[in-house]
């Protein structure tokens, strides 16, 4: 039944299966900032959290909802840190390419081509007019291709396409994700080595994008914006079966689970009322993120390089 | 325990209580349209049903949400029919007033704005220039006061203080509203005599605006756009209760209740992924039928006109 | 013939008539801001450049196009200390209204109202729940009449209506501004105690705004957004005559402006090609210059709670 | 000193060039849309018109900016006929690309990508459910590749890319164009079997996208969104210098030129106030057309499809 408890977080399928090997977690604290870094290392332990094998980090600051400026700044700068720490030694010739996934034009899954436009590009300078720069920048670029109901074209057949005549040295995709619990709406960035999974991201229509797909190794950085109301009914069929020692009768819940989902349900998804705005801080503080990670600028130097 | 589950429709109130005295129903077709209404009698009906005495009318079509242009105009058509039915017969030199409520900002609030945007205004011209029209029209005006968190001013306050100076004979107020089942976002319009009840639309931070507080009669049309979390784990739980004979224990469905609803939820609302769409085309169907009520123009010169 | 070049700003009116008496001019400097405090003295000086008797300070940084965000907080503080030089002292319990002008569904004219979003409203919470205040707050209420096209009243009716029942101490209005220069577009804020005049703004269908019809002071902020066409024509023309002393024929040079506007012009604006993001920069520069002068908190306190 | 007097339409190019060889054109009518058929034959002309050898249909209709419905409809059918014409006959199985040009955060430069968004693709439901079509579709994937200077790569590289994994058999790119005369903004749709001409476009940022180019035909639809304010100051002073026979002073005309639109003009551009509606409109008007003219279906069929 657990199957159709749905989440995007390495941390919340975690905390679902505590009790099982292959699984490596450390906790930190940066701030108001808490850190987890979960590391799936065995094929049945990455089965069982329905999660490839590799890192997932977690910035998690519940603070952000009440929008204070200055927590922005410090995600922002976690977030540089983190990415600095996981991608491999990047030579000052390396040349990145951000790819912000999901639908502009559907507020909580934005996210991705938010990002993409806010990222401050400079392949086509270092390109043609390297001379331009006044300290020496990495080569980024920045692409969002649409999604597959809009563009009628797989992402990931878009993506391969420009990889191959951008040949980056590294692709760093951005996305929304779906979470099993609303406290973590727009709290959260979990950052992966593993690209993204078949099946991810709202609406779980993407394709994968991963190094074995792409031939390039691939980040991933997500924030969770919905939950899938299926998941709230399903959770709350659980909790009232352990109540009520229902679960004995696996069938009977199965058909409740149902009932509910399809009664009152269908495919909607939950979002806090503010999502539009919420969106839009993440957008900015994950593009910030990634601007200073790349680019070795001060805050406000990048600030006023992208916005 | 029925209160934590909340409807602004007529409809659905009625559906949850269907044997009581003091309400009268009819159900009638008009194409893919079936049309249901309700007239609350009593007073005690009106207490049971959580809804003021009046006639309540919703136009209900499913197929709307695959967005089908010919029952887009369908709607606004039978709309138009509705409201001419509802309205006390107006003369030449009669003003109305549209109203729309809600924040902008927010996309499944912005329903009222975006009528209020799409409103054929005519009394500029009508106080101005009365030479400039070939022929005679209603003197239309169309205002959007914001909401009491953005503005800091109750919007029956705002309302009240334009309405003193324009001093129309109606107002037609539009407002997003709440259901208790998904299947009902974005397929219904609900037109009902009874003004704005203090407490509905999305937020349920309305204050009233009713003949009563404002002196003018207030039309009220709207769409139910989102259901809010917590009805949808009431109405999940209690369906388990009946299921399991667990309502002998009161206690404890209510401790369950909130236990789901603070974990999973807070103040979250359900809506489909698509609902920036569902709210453009509602309120254009809306703003079509109005302008098609209150100018008796065929449909093709209202768009023209109003685009 | 000057009557055809319009703009809403004192600044550039004084350069047009530099030699003129009952006009008092200040130059001053603050960092990369370029401060100028005109006061219009004389009735015949205010004739003259077709301004209303007052002071008007314009705060001028070019290097605004750039967005560096530090220039962004010093416009904001640079704001915000103007501001509370030219307010009346005003007592705990003043109330200020802030009215934002323009229409939000054009991009240049929609600086009043986004501006009006994002003020941090509390007269709400002064007046209903005084106690949740951590530390006491002026009463501040925040509203966006519209546009006399899009709502059929005249704004100035609306804002009556409101003032009657909000009674404030204060009216401070945004508005979007028309310049001579299009190197003026998005570099100045003006500020001035005059209100707003009629015909001022992007469009020129503003009703004025002022103590005399108010009966309440009325404060103007306004940011320089477009440069009609005309104006540019008008310009272009005079150079030319100039050049080649032309200006024996008025007439003729009448005819060819004539001929110049209608053919290449009707009734356009210019703009930058980004003023989107523009309008959205400066917009956020004077709401949090009108937070920081209204409520004595520091930067990132009214960020925190503006956001 | 025509260079700096630019136009993407090769209308006005012809009007500006009317005696010249190797140029065929032939108008017509189609109720209040009058259509232009000009045909470049000769090298020597498309050099001095500046606009690739070919045919160029313009559909007029100025009436299009008071938006009534019944044009709009009328122009989707009308651009619907003449893109049959235009298109080599495809067969059942022929795949056709759409590519929206422009940048979708710059209001008068986001025609394509809206286009993109709203155009009916097919290609994953042909490709992946063939048997979900109730009659067959041609297959349609629609792509927005953004700009240079938001991607950091040439969108000819990206769209090269896509098109090697897609392999379609004709490509249609939506544009925003400059127009010279401001009377032409948002009342022509300019179609053309050139494809796109490196520098064209708002903003001339564009690379080439050509059979040449891109190995697939291209067909190119474009609408004149905005005037340059440099041709504009251009036209002001030649049409001066007619009038004061100082067009003997070619270096002086060249000097105030420069000097004018140094003063006024930066790099601005000239639109209408309402150019965000206007966008809108001639993105459905041109979205339908396609619709209509790739899939044989009725108007109704085809908006229901889209919508």
């Amino acid at each position: 039944m657990g199957r159709s408890i749905y989440t995007d977080l390495a941390l919340e399928s975690r905390e679902m299966n505590p009790r099982i090997d292959g699984v490596e977690e450390i906790n930190e604290r940066d701030g108001e900032i808490s850190i987890t870094r979960i590391k799936i290392t065995a094929d049945e332990a990455a089965k069982k959290l329905d999660k490839q094998k590799g890192s997932y980090i977690t910035l998690d600051a519940p603070e952000l909802v009440n929008r204070p400026l200055d927590l922005f700044e410090a995600m922002s700068k976690c977030l540089c840190k983190e990415i600095k720490l996981m991608i491999p030694k990047l030579g000052e010739n390396a040349s990145i390419m951000i790819t912000g996934l999901g639908n502009r034009m559907i507020t909580p899954d934005s996210l991705g081509p938010r990002v993409a436009e806010q990222v401050y590009v400079t392949r086509h300078i270092t390109e043609y007019m390297p001379d331009a720069m006044d300290h020496p920048l990495r080569s980024v670029c920045s692409v969002a291709p649409g999604v597959l109901g809009v563009t009628g074209v797989e992402t990931s057949e878009i993506v391969r396409g420009i990889v191959e005549h951008v040949k980056p040295d590294l692709i760093i995709a951005i996305d929304s994700l779906a979470a099993r619990r609303a406290s973590r709406i727009s709290t959260m960035i979990q950052l992966t080595d593993t690209g993204i999974s078949p099946g991810s991201g709202v609406g779980n229509t993407r394709a994968g994008l991963t190094l074995e797909s792409l031939g390039v190794p691939v980040m991933a950085i997500g924030v969770p914006l919905v939950v899938y109301a299926s998941t709230v009914a399903q959770d709350t069929i659980e909790l009232m079966a352990d109540e009520t020692g229902l679960h004995n009768d696996e069938e009977r819940l199965k058909a409740l689970a149902e009932k509910v989902i399809s009664e009152h349900m269908g495919p909607m998804i939950m979002t806090p009322k503010d999502i539009d705005s919420m969106v839009g801080d993440m957008s900015r503080i994950i593009a910030d993120g990634i601007n200073l990670a790349i680019h070795d600028m001060n805050y406000d130097e990048v600030k006023a390089l992208i916005a």
